[in-house]
């Protein structure tokens, strides 16, 4: 790894340790055995730095969405591998920092590049959902909404995964990601609008 | 509203705004025209009143959750049920400071009974759902998992939730929860470890 990649992996835990804000550089600085103008230097100052985890973490999502596209496939097998490879980004540094950064964390220049990168996620996340639909290997539904609790149930494992806890990182992406596709019910799935049929089938 | 509830409202708008640490007691007394010592009078410094605020939509949580243990009636019953009252719970403001509030920003003994209170909703959680699989209701599967899932999914319209969108909070919480608890297939769902079962049965 070179310096600039260690220096960023240390300012990155520290982000999702203590906060953008009890982050400082210097300690940042003094945990790598570098003066803070060394940290200037390679990555910037705090801002940029914040920006440039997100922007990382943001990227590898976008790469990940790239290569499932290529591959092809029904809505729904694309939409499985795009969550595999969501879920295990948001059990590393990078994709961490994306659930624990706030908006607000962020300068006004930087906050809108985030936005637009989350949007863009987003939006193609939400067109693999439509796709699947159409094609009837996805149930139908609201895609906005199967997008936002997909993708939240994901986000949200930047917010309780520990490292040194009973499961591995590739045993937690697969498990949430089978979780969120299967539903939480036996037997056959109500459709659209029969809200009673709340009766499991066994 | 009593005049501790008005500055509490005002002081948790502002923290879901702006954080906790670009909100400003001063601003918030300014803007509710009364002076800062007012709010140290009814509410105390930040941190206790940021603490309050996060307190007030755990209890909420677990009034729902309390009184939907006393109706009875299926895990899966009760899951839905439970879930719902979260949901909407997460469209109101102390329940979005929950989410929008990261453990570092609460001094080290509201951190503690931050965590305590989150550690109890997920415990009960978590055993309605084993319940639900015990009774055959809920479809089997690791129970710690499909409660950070489903949770998760529902903490995170706190962060995307707009009350001048198109949806109303209450159609947001309906939708979000039957599109945890339907999951993303249509016709028979997938059993345990059946992972090549991918194919819609539409």
């Amino acid at each position: 790894m070179d310096k600039r990649e260690a220096l960023l992996q240390a300012a990155v835990r520290s982000f999702n340790e203590k906060g953008f804000h009890a982050t400082s550089l210097d300690d940042v600085a003094a945990s790598m055995n570098v003066t803070k103008p060394t940290i200037y230097y390679y990555l910037g100052n705090k801002d940029e730095i914040l920006f440039e985890c997100v922007r990382r973490g943001l990227v590898s999502i976008r790469e990940i969405i790239r290569s499932v596209e290529e591959t092809g496939g029904t809505g729904y097998e694309r939409f499985r591998a795009l969550l595999l490879g969501y879920a295990r980004i948001m059990t590393e540094d990078f994709g961490m920092c994306i659930t624990r950064t706030a908006d607000h964390e962020l300068s006004p220049e930087s906050r809108a590049r985030f936005r637009a990168l989350k949007r863009e996620i987003d939006a193609t996340i939400r067109r693999v959902v439509e796709e699947g639909i159409a094609d009837g290997s996805i149930v139908p539904g609201d895609p906005r909404i199967m997008t936002f609790v997909a993708t939240g149930a994901l986000n949200w494992i930047a917010r309780w995964y520990d490292p040194s806890g009973p499961m591995s990182a590739e045993e937690v992406a697969q498990s949430c990601v089978e979780t969120i596709l299967r539903g939480f019910r036996p037997g056959t799935i109500a459709m659209e609008g029969t809200k009673n049929a709340d009766t499991g089938s066994i």
